[in-house]
């Protein structure tokens, strides 16, 4: 985060317990400010599993500490066993959420390093993947910084901004991706207004974008997610922004459910869709988003209303549906902010484009 | 409803208390079978606002039945002074709800006919406006059954049928709208799935379509309402059936805030969109959807998630925005079905035609 009292998203934290990948327990956000300390990667997974961290980039990160923890806290005395620690670990991991890439790439720089690694003794080994992991976790800062400062022109003075879910501070290891061009646009003194999407069923645009916007003062207003179209409809958005869990190599982008419907309305509305992601977003071995994998999650968070009641809001035995994702063609999208420049149409041959530029991303890995 | 052990949806009642507007208390589905029996005109209007009973054609009807209960709990003994318990009854109830015609409509209705019976005695006078007002109750039951016999050719075998919010049984005097034609195309054999959008905020599409459908055993899925665009782009949905609260007469069409958003995603994937009303949901005196009037419901049935929580989901002082309703253009719907027959495009020279075949209707009435 940017603000100085807010702890952040996702660390590597000596405690006098030993160390811990301390997160930010998204679960109890905006209620309640509640840091986890995980002591061991089953902890690590659980809470990747139940969103306790959540969004593409703070996934992979928290993945990459998780691995590191996995060596810290295993016993073993020699390096070869270590490794096999690791390939244990990225496996545990990797079998947290299919849909987000970045898990998948984080976790494979991890296992790379490992292999690369096999002739250090177990100390400096695991020396070695701690650093790995939090170059990852900077690496992620210092990416959406980039990120906001070419995003940031796109958003004009006096814009009313549609975001969906939350791809800020709390989705990344902080600053955030599609929230990080909001906060720079902000920080540039421009006055704009944010209409944030609840995001059913997991209300992720309500209690998350909506305190983190709150906590640097920029006007926001939460809407259903049934709504959007409506002010679109009423010329009262000028752009939207959103974050991306994986996005295909031509272009098409998977991100949270009922992004689509979104894109859909702007396109008729004629609004500039943007997507804002770190290049850890590209997959280039899918050619399109229908090979993207879709997390199908559990009736529960729809009939329960995201664990906040008791008695469900459908009949007894009703039958649910709950996608996490969606997949938006990469037609509606009129560009993808990343950390080494804006892609525009045609969205293909502009991300392989700027993925050449950056040699150092190692894309292409995929679950 | 046209299950024999559910009680209708809103009935005038003699009870030992004196008559009773009695209603089903559809805040308390799908938990609990309740019914309220409304002893005085405040407490219809109470039933009202807060959406004890709801559904345009409902509303109209709660209204007559309202304005009957306050004529038979009025203590006047001249037909003068009850001629003034009408118009201050009308007034009352004509400021519960602005969007929904059907509500002007019945109480045009129950004023005009007060009208006419000046020189009634006071007991026939009584007696005559309560018979209007379940004139209105039994015609609704009879239309919808009628709409759903026009409407159920529209919905072919196999069909998998998706709907926004409850133009159900519950949103009416019995049967439904949108509903009646899936039930009267299941009464046919026909085998049909109906995805059921949850509906921020009130969940009426969780909480009492999935529910009425279950009490008939025609298969229903619910879905948050940001699932349906996705479900299109998988082939997953044939057509699309809602209520109506109010229809121009250019054919644009005020509904539950998130019907828009379906129609734009239906037009994408040329699904065919279909709404359902009778036609006293038709206002000839609005030129067009713009005129139509969209109630503000209060930031609470979004922060505390219809009434269910009580610690908000979003962060304290957050902006809220809650239209009630949107408006859907003309264009992007495929027809309307009414009780004497279905419009379709170019609907404003359809509904003439159709509402010049029931002169007995009376449309034209506004707020």
């Amino acid at each position: 985060m940017d603000v100085s009292n807010t702890p952040a998203t996702v660390t590597w934290t000596e405690t006098p317990e030993g160390p811990s990948v301390r997160l930010i327990d998204q679960t109890c956000l905006p209620g309640e400010l509640v840091l986890k300390d995980c002591y061991a990667l089953e902890e690590v997974c659980e809470a990747i599993k139940s969103l306790r961290v959540r969004g593409a980039p703070a996934i992979g990160c928290s993945a990459a500490l998780g691995v590191a923890l996995a060596v810290y806290t295993s016993g073993a005395d020699c390096t070869r066993e270590l490794i096999s620690v690791v390939e244990d670990a990225a496996k545990q991991l990797a079998a947290t959420r299919p849909t987000a890439v970045n898990l998948f790439w984080a976790l494979e720089r991890m296992r790379q390093l490992a292999q690369q690694s096999a002739s250090l003794p177990p100390e400096a080994f695991r020396q070695v993947l701690l650093e790995e992991a939090q170059r990852i976790v900077d690496d992620d800062i210092d990416r959406c910084r980039r990120i906001g400062q070419y995003g940031a022109e796109l958003i004009l003075e006096g814009a009313n901004i549609l975001t969906h879910c939350n791809a800020g501070a709390l989705a990344t290891a902080g600053y955030g991706t599609a929230l990080g061009i909001i906060r720079a646009a902000h920080q540039q003194g421009k006055d704009i207004h944010v209409w944030a999407d609840e995001t059913r069923p997991l209300l992720q645009g309500a209690r998350l974008t909506a305190w983190e916007l709150a906590q640097e003062g920029i006007p926001c207003t939460v809407i259903c997610d049934s709504v959007a179209a409506s002010l679109m409809q009423m010329g009262k958005v000028d752009c939207v922004v959103v974050g991306a869990d994986r996005i295909a190599a031509n272009g098409d982008v998977a991100n949270k459910i009922g992004t689509y419907a979104v894109a859909i309305a702007a396109a008729r509305h004629e609004i500039p869709f943007y997507v804002v992601a770190p290049l850890s977003t590209l997959d280039f071995s899918l050619a399109t988003g229908q090979e993207i994998p879709i997390e199908q999650r559990s009736p529960e968070e729809v009939c329960y209303l995201a664990d906040r009641v008791t008695e469900p809001i459908c009949p007894e035995g009703a039958d649910v549906y709950n996608p996490a994702f969606d997949v938006t063609p990469a037609e509606l999208i009129a560009a993808i902010i990343t950390e080494v420049g804006i892609a525009r149409q045609p969205l293909a041959a502009s991300l392989a484009g700027l993925s050449g530029e950056d040699s150092s991303a190692g894309f292409g890995s995929s679950s």
